[in-house]
């Protein structure tokens, strides 16, 4: 059997001016992949220039991180925009992360929206297209990191790669999917737990669900998300890479672990 | 003797939301070039992404306008900001701008600085450090758009390549420079004068001061702006256009004249 | 029979630094009374302190615009905000607009909730209540410009009173409430037209609905709003005014047309 | 000889949304004053309500800390505004944290003008007039924190009574003025040192420099302001506090200690 690979990624670049959202610099030693801000729901062009040029020195794969322009809100509020305004928004924001990406010699991978757009878009088709209709328009190589749902079938629609992200930190409901932070086993906050937890999602595709069933994910554990503002992020994030690495699961770039995937699946066909 | 030949431009995209300022739609009629406002001082998404539309299925050339944070001020107002601050502020709303020229099949063409942005950085090292810089970083085949001054130094020391912009609709000082607006004199109103003068400083490079005398530009008109919110401005541009005709001015896009410019110069070279 | 009486009100100061929406100097000579934006979702400190002052002195009542942070949306987006979100964002703009009535010799007079967060607080609860709960804790003298619906219940639960509000350029529907703009009939675009269904409303409290039938509003027009995005916003307060004068219709202020209410309703008690 | 009797004072309430600055809550314990953000640097209106709710719980003074419109630059860059924008953004933010006093029962005692703002009014007469036209006009029982220079000018010529400032944690030149941060010594890291600087500056009005001479402030020491973003401010608090008691000065709020200094004067006039 193929060795299982799976990307580790993580939010950074969420500071703002003279405020700081998370330890960054303890996160880039983590991960193989970032979502970084692109100065709507946080971030500014400095905290972007910064977070670019770091992953870029070594050698982390940059994914867009594009948010409503409500930067009080810090994005986790819903705004009810037209699909123009969405797709624009969208727009807007790649292009400007993009600029840091080119000055740095680096290239945007992959495309991970933020807080409230990215979970309304796993349901809501007006979102699930303005967001995909932009990433196709912009650059038909990028990736999109998806829960199961409708931002995964619109991407593929138009031709778009999906990454499938597991949230390492949190509780996931019998049908697979995460439950609400604020429900009781929302939020995982034993470092071990999360590691096995991630390491059992890629190896077999099954999490034990918050009500202590044994659930198939249902799609496939490409990218584990590490939410920076959990209280132990950097224990989390000790404990996942050690996790993974007792179980001899390959930790590497998204690019990577869907490049394999795609030939595993030709492998298959082919015998 | 060639035929002299001129671009015309004018400030465009800078309605935001539900306000509109400038009569976009009939500027197209008039420019070459456009100078599109990229969201930070006027301009949004969905401003931004009609301004690269039109100007794109027109054929005129698509301009970065980028200026200050400050939509409140119009960007009109000296922030003192810090030479990372203005470069990686020029820096988003390039990429940002050449988000919607990727989508709508075109290419950024220059750069023109705006407001107080724009006119701080004829004298002030920092800020033509910091916007060429920003530009040279990103695109090394990026016009500047620049008055005589330190901006138009700058540029060159990278190697990009300046169009010196004659202000239409503006008085200029003995010095060959624009006098305050405020100025008596300061803003012409007749657009028959506008149309002669401009003529006289594409074919003579000469222009009548405030002062009433006939004094050199000091430097090569490649382009005319067209003020947006002059109170006249079509009248304006349409003089414009009459007077160049008149003159017999090839009226193109920037770029045209500037290789047309180098051409010449090799040409006298080889005599 | 008492003579009646009814207010008229339009938005004003929604001009935005160099951006201006709106013909303000004309309706201030049509209207008894204004509500004036607060700096979210349209104006500017100068642009209320302008307003504020123009009010003042011509004797036209002050009212409170408030509205969602959302200026690129001008306010008419729902934000799902918190009840603490809405709350607060209320008392900061209640605040922020008494300060200038406070220097130039005025009193607010009333509260009426801008766009979305307005239309919003008609139906639902959260919105009701925050509103509500700032406008009581701030000043329990506001009166509060209604439809009916929750924002009027919530408001006689604290003890503010209510003005209710005709849209005096909108259609209505059968069950007295008005349908949408882009409902066929949706805007009444004869100013005589408008003129006699204010009229009627304030004297008959009928309407002609969009179905052709001549129904009950369901409650008071103490106010009618003149929406300044109307194209032909100035001819709709010109008849407005003058079929009110031929209907022998009292134009006063809120406070004085609630005050009236109140009296006659004494009265018929009393008899 | 009457005892002395000093301030404390602290920026509070320079958090934003889902970020933080400042620890405010043991900041709380340490100072009789604070000065809270209003929203254009810092702040935003549920951290106003908040900030206001601890202070008013607590008996401490409310300040108003306006500053530029500059939540990227924390208020920290010049801003060539006008005196008319001045003017009215201070008073906008006057009125906008005014409304949170009145709510939670408390009276706004003091304005202490935010980071550069604050700072080049000492200096300019554009900005020292209109920080204290706004504040004159809004209510002239404001008290003005300043330094020596044109705002404790201005304040006076406006009747309005100025409180002088010695900041706690930072260096003094020969001239009694604070030298940069960059400064060597511009910075004191020694709690101790900074509580017994402070016990001199009230008892004796002196300072040691920089340059290591004991010299005059020149003005009071009013109030004492402690950095909220120094490194060790909650050890520095603790020391002041505990220095100010070793040297039996009476720590109380701005108004009180001005009260104290009008009483002290006009007896020794009556002596």
């Amino acid at each position: 059997m193929a060795t299982k690979s799976v990307a580790v990624v993580a939010d950074l670049g969420e500071s703002f001016g003279n405020y700081t959202i998370g330890d960054d610099a303890a996160l880039l030693g983590l991960v193989t992949s970032s979502n970084i801000a692109c100065g709507f729901h946080a971030g500014d062009p400095r905290i972007m220039d910064r977070a670019v040029a770091d992953c870029v020195e070594r050698g982390i794969e940059l994914g867009a991180h594009p948010g409503y322009p409500d930067l009080v809100g810090f994005g986790r509020r819903l705004i009810e925009a037209t699909e123009e305004e969405i797709r624009t928004d969208v727009l807007y924001q790649l292009g400007a992360l993009d600029a840091f990406a080119r000055v740095h010699g680096g290239t945007i991978s992959h495309v991970a929206p933020h807080g409230r757009m990215g979970s309304i878009a796993q349901t809501d088709a007006k979102h699930a297209r303005a967001i995909t209709d932009a990433v196709a328009a912009y650059n038909r190589d990028y990736l999109v990191i998806c829960q199961r749902g409708l931002l995964a079938e619109e991407s593929r629609k138009r031709g778009l790669q999906v990454g499938y992200v597991f949230l390492a930190d949190r509780g996931y409901g019998d049908d697979g999917m995460p439950v609400a932070r604020s429900h009781p086993g929302g939020l995982i906050h034993d470092p071990e737990l999360i590691g096995e937890r991630c390491a059992q999602v890629v190896l077999e595709g099954t999490v034990r669900s918050v009500d202590g069933n044994v659930v198939p994910l249902g799609h496939d554990a490409d990218v584990l998300l590490l939410h920076g503002d959990h209280p132990s992020v950097l224990a989390n994030g000790i404990a996942l890479r050690a996790a993974l690495e007792k179980a001899e699961v390959r930790v590497t770039g998204l690019r990577d672990v869907l490049a394999e995937k795609a030939q595993n699946a030709q492998a298959a066909l082919a015998r």
